[in-house]
Formats: C-alpha cells, structure tokens, sequence
C-alpha cells in the first residue's frame, strides 16, 4: 500500500502556495500517485463558511483541514494543503494530528506579495478595510523547522514545485 | 483499484444508524478494505461546531459531510455515513456530488426510538426543552427509493449490517 502524507504550504497571501500546490498535484498525477488539493479558500467555502479571520476562527478553520487531511492521509492520498495558517500552534496540532506530515514555508517578502496582490486584497487591508489580515493588521508566524523553505521570490514555481517533489521522494513517499 | 463508495445511513435518533455502520465498518475491515466512518455526533464536533438544527444549519452540515465523503470516495474508500440527515433534498445533492452512493434508511417507528433514547434526548425533547427536535419537533422525510431498508425494530443490528454488506456486494463494491 502507498504511504499517504500531508503537504502542509504555509505562507503570506500572494506567497505562491496555491500556485506550486497545483504543480505538485500535476506532477504528482503524472507518477499515478493518488492526490487531493485542500486549497484554503476552497475549504473556507465547503467547510467554514461563517468562521471569520480571528485568531479562534482561524484555528478552527485549521482544525477542519486537519482532520479532512488526516481522513484523507491515512488512507494513502498525498493531500496537498494551501493555507496560510499563520499560527504556529495550530500547524503543530495539525502536525500531531495527522503523523505523517510534512512542512513545506512558502517564503516570500510581504513587499513581494504586496505587488503581486493577486486578488486586491492587500490594498483594501492597507486601506484598513479588512481587518485580520495575515503581515498586515494580524501576525504571521514562521515555521522554525519547516521540512523545506521554498524561496518565491527567487524561484520560479516550477523549480519550487520540483523542489517538493524531490523533498518528497527523499522522504520515501514515493520512488 | 478498488471501487469506493458512501453508504449513507439516515433515519430517526436512536434508529441504529451508528450501531449498524460500527459492524458494517468491522465487515469491511475483515475483508481488507479501506473504511471511514462518519458519524454525525463526531462530524458535528469536528466539522460543524457552531452550526445548530434549524433547517439551514442541518443543510451545511450535510453539505460538509457530503464533501468529505465525495474526497473520500474518489479515493477508493468506503465512506459510511450515519447521520440523522432529515431533509430529502440535501440527502440528495450528497448524493448527486458524490455519485457512488447507496442510500441505507435505517427505519424504526418512533415509539421505539423513544424508548431506546440512549441519550435521553426524546425525553428533553418531548418536555420541549429542545427545539427543532426529528421526529418531534422538526420533520423527518422518509427515503422515496433508497438502495436498502433496515427495519430495526424487528432485525438484530447484526442482520441489519450483514443486509448491507449483502447489498455493497452485489452492487459490485467488493467481491
């Protein structure tokens, strides 16, 4: 039977974690290996509408994937998890909770992800119109042994995606 | 690879739903399937804290069990699902967003459930000091043509589970 694990992305909003999550996915697909993407504004939308951007609604929100991606895990599936999740505590309980983990930091400098702003969302949190949000008005705290950092703003995603993938087969998740 | 499917067991409190897919999951672990069990009591604590019993909270905490289970079965595994899932239409939309799906109405007259109350529910619920109460205070919609009937009140909860794992099996869910 395949091992299954939790691909935990963690990092700043525009940091490249949705982006690289789905390379994975594809490159993970092409070696055959079942996969699941638990995307967080996917999961906000099927499993925590209603929940805010406190820091207790965030960890309930955290709480939820956790145990989706522990379901998910200890049945083989490589589930790939793209959420911010700024505390650390609750990525250590996700930890705990589903064993076969692995953490991966999206590193990107705020500047960086400010200019990218994706969705607009960093200009209306500077225009102070969103409150909680994660480097702006709310904490982002950093992974201090994350199993891999991946560097976004100096690597193009398909390097970092390859990066996770040679993480991974490293790990003995596949070979 | 093996066909997953959701067994979604629905009926009254106190009908059987958790007893029965506790040794339908023992059955299927005998054969050496992959099986999760998600029973509403469990779901609600990990899944939907904070969601009451009025109609649209029941909605979204099927709906959240629904995409689990969907996760789960294109996963290869049996996915049982035992909540009291009083609404016929969001039963059907789970069933609709999963596909592999076979409808198991766990059917007990509500005079029996009353006096089963394993959890002294009934009894809250008939001196009214619980509100949107199936069976006594909110509607319960009978299945219109569920894959299997469970008659609890007259079957030992041991032929109930073997009625299903006989139905999985012709259903080509395992052999």
């Amino acid at each position: 039977m395949k091992r299954g694990v939790t691909v935990w992305f963690t990092g700043l909003s525009c940091s490249g974690k949705t982006t690289i999550s789905k390379l994975v996915e594809a490159g993970l697909r092409e070696r055959g290996l079942a996969v699941e993407v638990l995307d967080g504004d996917v999961v906000r939308q099927n499993l925590s509408q209603g929940l805010g951007f406190t820091k207790t609604d965030r960890d309930i929100n955290i709480q939820r994937i956790a145990f989706v991606s522990k379901l998910l895990t200890r049945n083989s599936v490589i589930t790939l998890v793209a959420a911010i999740s700024p505390y650390r505590e609750a990525r250590e309980l996700a930890r705990k909770e589903i064993g076969s983990f692995v953490e991966v930091y999206v590193k990107c400098p705020l500047d960086i992800c400010i200019t990218r702003d994706v969705k607009g969302l960093y200009r209306k949190a500077l225009e102070s119109s969103i409150p909680h949000f994660t480097g702006i008005s709310d904490p982002y705290e950093e992974p201090l042994e994350p199993e891999l950092i991946l560097y976004t703003d100096r690597e193009l995603p398909e390097e970092s995606a390859a990066k996770v993938l040679r993480r991974l087969q490293g790990l003995g998740y596949f070979s």
